[in-house]
């Protein structure tokens, strides 16, 4: 899903920073900015200890405005008291400083090691220079310096027609340790030059998260610094896209899409994940039970070690389903690897069926469908193997 | 906590064989017998998809009787529809039938792989062989038959003394994938010749599962086979246990012992594990509080991993905590690796205390304490690493 060429919103810039943050000397401080204060929205962590740079930012990005996002990796900033808050607040005034903007216009997000303190001379140091080299063309370089375990950057966009002018959606994301979420931060940061009408950007980032980030992760399981913010410049001078419009549906498509193709993204570079898997839930009760099966399911350790070791092995999904707390007739259970249909009310289809599912497991990519033939519900979760390498990566991290 | 001399309770006797169903050779079929009709009682899975046998030892059991347990392992007779009900019963029949006494009175468990029908010759042809076996010696058999995964047999038994009278108590188990139980059955038996007034087997049984299963489990983790029975032949003739007695906390003292201790040893057992850590937290809001934020430390899997890693990763612990649920002041959380402090007030407390609980971690067997300093809240959690084997056994596992 990403393109060779982004489309880049009108009205914003981005700069990324090598600051000695990471001993590695990758990029590891980043900024977006608008050319002014624009409308944004944001949804953040619901775990109850909360990194200092998200009680910042949700506080200030709750007022409707921001001009400003200054990104870091290689330190969490959580779980570091009142010198944290304080340490967030300076690295706001740093960004505000050097461009000359309101302090509250600037959101801040770290991510990274937890319980150490900000190295604030990389700050003192680099932030005026980063702020310096603010270009059209660095968001690529932002999405570089975002990431922590992540395997590569992360980053979608779109161009979409609203009454005969072009509205651009440009996302970018960083996380991988979407194997069991708890502790890996996700940080997502979508930018559009579209026109709205008030208080439909909060809405419409709402609804992409749920359908895209929830669904790889679990309200119970958020880091503490998760971030998803969403900026619109209004640049492109559209007509305004106004509630209940098909171009609200247009607009809403586009930022589901980017949305979802960086969940997925960040699946698929699950920390030593070799398989992203989206589990399917199939008329189930209602809609509520389809979800906590589809979790059960893409949380299960042992399913998830048996989609590594390409093992059809449908009794662990079943058992998941059945632990899960939704509905569930044994006896009415079907379950199918891509097309191929494994069990039929309940029972086993025998050797060749697993033998045709098995070729289905060796794909990169596949979808497991359970159809419970109780209702109507529907959902679904994206989901990767359980590997060597994930156990190698999370023992390994801090060293 | 295994002794080398069993302490056999009087009225039971047991049997052990290999029947075929493990292709390996290996002790596969068991049975424990009572001399006549006796009380039991009976703990089962929480899971909607239940397996065959379960069904039909819960509702014998239920009635308050039992004589007879076949266990075997290898399969586990679950996802197999009304064929395997009524498998499940002709297993129970064909005891019946060897030892002349009636099929109510005789419970079956089965462990193994799901959704494969039970190779019935092998009961057919070696379930009377089984009969003719018992002995008052073989209990260790029983053990060893029960396994599947598990690294070695678990077995513990207590003498005490009620009114100047032997009583003897005798719990066999079997399970290992404890490190994220969900698929990994979990079986214990225990036997006891103490006599007990009326309906105080089943409350001495489900405080004392509750205390040790349950603090190494999760309600929506269990399997489809999940089974703990308690029978007691009376046979020691002491004065009868009453309700609220010294002699009754005397009898649930040593069956919370014995039911911990092959609690614990399942957990050590755990598919892969190298540790067993003690997850304690006190001074919560309240008990239940206590437990939500213990369970949720003790099966993130970046915190199993970080003790694979050896690594004092306070952070992933206290994030554990922050969305466990519970309620936390994160500026008040302490937590403490067996005696050395890490974390005071929400802080870390540096690299000395660090490298001292690195040596901590280093141990097979250590306990994590977390403070909240809310109230008056305790809870525990057994849990293990998360390691490389792991992921190995379980993805290899119907290889």
């Amino acid at each position: 899903m990403t393109e060779s060429v982004l489309a880049i919103p009108k009205g914003f810039k981005a700069a990324a920073y090598s600051s000695g943050i990471k001993k590695s000397g990758k990029l590891d401080l980043a900024l977006i900015c608008a050319d002014k204060p624009v409308e944004g929205a944001g949804v953040f962590t619901t775990n109850k200890v909360v990194a200092a740079p998200v009680k910042i930012t949700e506080s200030r990005v709750r007022q409707g405005l921001c001009q400003a996002i200054l990104i870091n990796s290689g330190n969490a900033n959580a779980c570091t008291g009142a010198a944290g808050l304080q340490d967030a607040r300076r690295c706001g005034d740093l960004v505000a400083e050097s461009l000359d903007i309101a302090p509250e216009m600037v959101a801040v997000s770290s991510t990274g090691v937890i319980g150490v303190p900000l190295p604030m001379h990389c700050f003192e140091e680099h932030v005026p220079n980063l702020c310096r080299m603010l270009s059209h063309d660095q968001f690529d370089g932002v999405a570089r310096a975002m990431m922590t375990t992540d395997a590569f950057p992360k980053m979608c966009s779109r161009a979409i027609q609203v009454d005969g002018q072009e509205v651009r959606l440009l996302g970018l994301a960083k996380g991988a340790g979407m194997i069991h979420p708890d502790m890996a931060t996700m940080l997502a940061y979508v930018v559009t030059d579209a026109v709205l009408a008030d208080g439909l950007l909060e809405e419409s980032l709402r609804q992409a998260v749920n359908g895209s980030f929830n669904r790889i992760t679990v309200d119970r399981d958020t880091s503490t610094n998760d971030t998803v913010l969403l900026l619109a410049s209004g640049d492109a001078e559209n007509l305004e896209i106004a509630r209940d419009s098909s171009a609200l549906e247009q607009f809403n498509d586009a930022l589901n899409e980017i949305m979802l193709a960086l969940a997925k993204m960040i699946v698929r570079d699950g920390e030593g994940a070799t398989k992203l898997v989206r589990v399917q839930i199939n008329s189930a009760a209602n809609d509520t039970d389809a979800l906590i099966a589809a979790r059960s399911v893409a949380t299960s350790q042992l399913v998830k070690t048996a989609f590594f070791g390409e093992d059809a092995n449908w009794g662990r999904i079943i058992a998941a389903v059945g632990y899960s707390g939704a509905d569930v007739d044994p006896d009415q259970v079907s379950i199918l690897f891509d097309d191929v249909a494994m069990v039929a009310k309940g029972l086993g289809l025998g050797p060749e069926q697993e033998a045709k599912a098995s070729e289905i497991l060796k794909k990169p990519e596949f979808t497991v469908t359970v159809e419970l033939a109780l209702g109507e519900g529907q959902a679904y979760y994206y989901t990767s193997d359980l590997t060597y390498d994930y156990v190698k990566i999370n023992a390994d991290y801090r060293s």
